[in-house]
């Protein structure tokens, strides 16, 4: 297993792990998801502590990837490694600096989804910042969900497609996949009626989801359910629908 | 001018734009300042809604910059690209992926100090959501900025030093400049105390400003004041030094 790669994430949540999860499965790479392992066997959250704690390595956060002798911290910062490794990104330069800019794009709109149920500090527990959490669900549903699955559908559009660079599946396209399960898990409401006006970025999802690898993946226990310790928690009072 | 860069960013603040306008002057890089150039010659507000809404290009906001036929968007993704072709960032593959990881990080802490006035909705008034904001400003203050500049002093105190990838200046070195100097203004009393404990970072951020060609451009019209309409405000409200 030496030469696997090693991933580093909450054991329990999906969360920014998985769009790393998806791009190891996608490519059908060896790794290990380390902290799934018990704890016994070298796995569990103090595997993530020690890490964290390693003198010059020292990421800020999970997830990191551990390839050889490179420790990558930073989820999009992993895909930019991953992506050329395994064809998840075009060769061109132009294509990367704009897989890699989307996939920023994706990581903001990840941050506002932890937002709407931590707006005032994440070390608060949701029922210490609910009054807070219902008035930014609020704006983010009506106003930033449009206005992101928006951006996305028009870099979808314009390309050839399928996909977002065509004929070949991004790791970019895997985040959005990802980006719209939870989006829908969180805020079904709030999502359907926009989703319904982005019909390329739902042709990508529906792809996405019956890619043969990805299929095996998503009905694998290597999958994990969203849930409410995650960054997309089906909190029903903050999918505010109404009113735009 | 056709070979010089163009840079396009909100012509009245630092805001994001800054960490790049910092790399272009440290590298005496040919640019643009677009928006900052009268309307009537090309410039101001409408030169970045004309490309914002471009088809095929079309970032999700600024800072973007133009080098040739490349639109870049995302401000750690523009550095990626400036770092490698104006030796802001060391050759090898490690060394990049960090500052990368660094830069990336540094983009979190951004994002969270423009939360710090605006927990609610980006497009609401402060006055429109400071209750929200003071609350949120405490937690900012006495856990995040902690956190965040002991994780930075520590990449600076693993390295051979001066900065932090050894004697040459990296674009991250400047980014953690600019962070410094926003902290400082925005929350005076909460930074302080902080950057007394960070010797390594503090001192990065004397050598560079220092620097010839960065001193030139802080005392030169290019470089604009804070503001209360950028990412880094004076709200002394929002400053709470005590209880940690």
């Amino acid at each position: 297993m030496s030469d696997a790669y090693e991933l580093f994430y909450w054991p329990s949540i999906q969360g920014r792990g998985e769009f790393v999860r998806l791009a190891l499965e996608e490519a059908g790479a060896a790794y290990v998801d380390v902290a799934r392992r018990p704890e016994a066997e070298g796995g569990g959250v103090p595997a993530i502590m020690k890490l964290l704690h390693a003198p010059g390595i020292a990421p800020f956060a999970p997830p990191f990837l551990r390839s050889g002798t490179l420790v990558i911290a930073q989820t999009a910062n992993i895909l930019l490694y991953l992506g050329p490794r395994h064809r998840l990104v075009p060769d061109d330069e132009a294509s990367r600096l704009h897989a890699h800019q989307l996939q920023l794009t994706v990581a903001d709109l990840v941050a506002e989804v932890h937002e709407t149920h931590h707006p005032i500090a994440s070390g608060l527990y949701y029922e210490d910042q609910k009054p807070e959490a219902l008035r930014r669900a609020g704006h983010f549903v009506r106003e930033r969900i449009p206005k992101y699955l928006a951006h996305f559908e028009r870099a979808v559009a314009a390309s050839s497609g399928p996909y977002l660079f065509g004929g070949e599946v991004s790791y970019v396209d895997l985040s959005l996949f990802q980006v719209l399960e939870g989006l829908a898990y969180a805020f079904p409401r709030g999502t359907a009626r926009v989703v319904a006006r982005a019909p390329a970025l739902a042709a990508v999802r529906e792809r996405v989801r019956q890619r043969p690898r990805i299929a095996a993946y998503l009905a694998s226990p290597r999958r994990l359910a969203f849930n409410e310790m995650g960054i997309f928690r089906r909190y029903p009072e903050l999918d505010v629908a109404d009113g735009a």
